[in-house]
């Protein structure tokens, strides 16, 4: 049985607890959804913020919603070179430790002591897929993702849960370094 | 025996005709050197030059000499996207086809009909490594980087001369998905 999965390629992002939120664009206010994500109950919002690093700037990064319990940059290494801030390769949520940022809305500025990372490359999978192909959260996979820059991921993280929905999570270096976009499929082989 | 390649990462750059160094640096112009690259007789320039496409332009592009038949220019798939040129991923020299550009320099500017690539990676082979490893011209491999973003890229291309020295070119976007930079080790395994 060929253990399909479709890719998702995250360009640089941004979440923000709700403190920062009104922080950065006045008090008491609530992010508005662009489009939902493949995740159920996560969004693109409508907001963006700059984000300032020592070497550089992004402007217009994409807030996505709900709020969270902390404030998280996920950016690509590419990106970490440009803006001068040397992000780890880090699991979504495991920011001890990692550098912080500046980061500019419309009513304020906030300056944050850590929470710029490189999110590890994973995989959601829903409980029922996951049972279906035997494999366990936080297992470590190798994944094939084909085409003229063909190549293998290694050490792509399987993240189980009945809130989650089948995709894969690579970033713009690792979708470009294998001419993969959003929609195409990947192949766990071991 | 274990089949080990130094990484070299490729950053932006271009190979300019020596019409093309005139039009760009004046009559009778020729580069000069800034440091010697891997491959014998190679070496990066220290002019630069501006290059403009359709969505953004770069500034200090690193002319790689000596002057060559044809200019090319070489980019990630990253940079595609920023400047706005859809450029293909192809071997060097193999422009037929390929997008143009517009090239400046302090004294002229050259509009191209062709040349803007992606590098295919490949390795450079001496002639005595490809004989000691069995391995032919244009024969593709299968090359594992290491570390905690581990990647085995497929469709690496082999290219054997006793004019080279033994070392693997990726760009940019494989070396930052990997997690690699020039001087890291590579093995082939297939």
């Amino acid at each position: 049985m060929k253990k399909e999965v479709p890719v998702g390629v995250s360009a640089r992002h941004i979440h923000l607890s709700q403190e920062h939120i009104e922080q950065l664009f006045g008090a008491g206010y609530q992010l508005t959804e662009f489009k939902p994500l493949s995740q159920p109950g996560q969004f693109a919002a409508n907001e963006t913020v700059e984000v300032v690093g020592p070497k550089g700037s992004f402007g217009k990064v994409r807030i996505l919603g709900p709020a969270r319990k902390a404030t998280q940059l996920e950016i690509s290494r590419t990106d970490s070179f440009a803006i001068g801030i040397k992000a780890p390769v880090r699991e979504s949520g495991d920011t001890e430790g990692t550098p912080g940022m500046t980061i500019k809305g419309p009513a304020g500025e906030v300056v944050t002591n850590d929470g710029v990372i490189v999110a590890a490359r994973h995989i959601h999978f829903h409980t029922s897929d996951a049972e279906k192909w035997g494999i366990q959260d936080k297992q470590q996979l190798k994944v094939r993702l084909g085409g003229e820059r063909g190549l293998v991921l290694e050490h792509v993280i399987a993240r189980v849960s009945d809130q989650f929905a089948l995709d894969m999570h690579i970033d713009t270096d690792e979708a470009n370094a294998a001419g993969a976009k959003t929609g195409d499929t990947a192949e766990i082989i071991d």
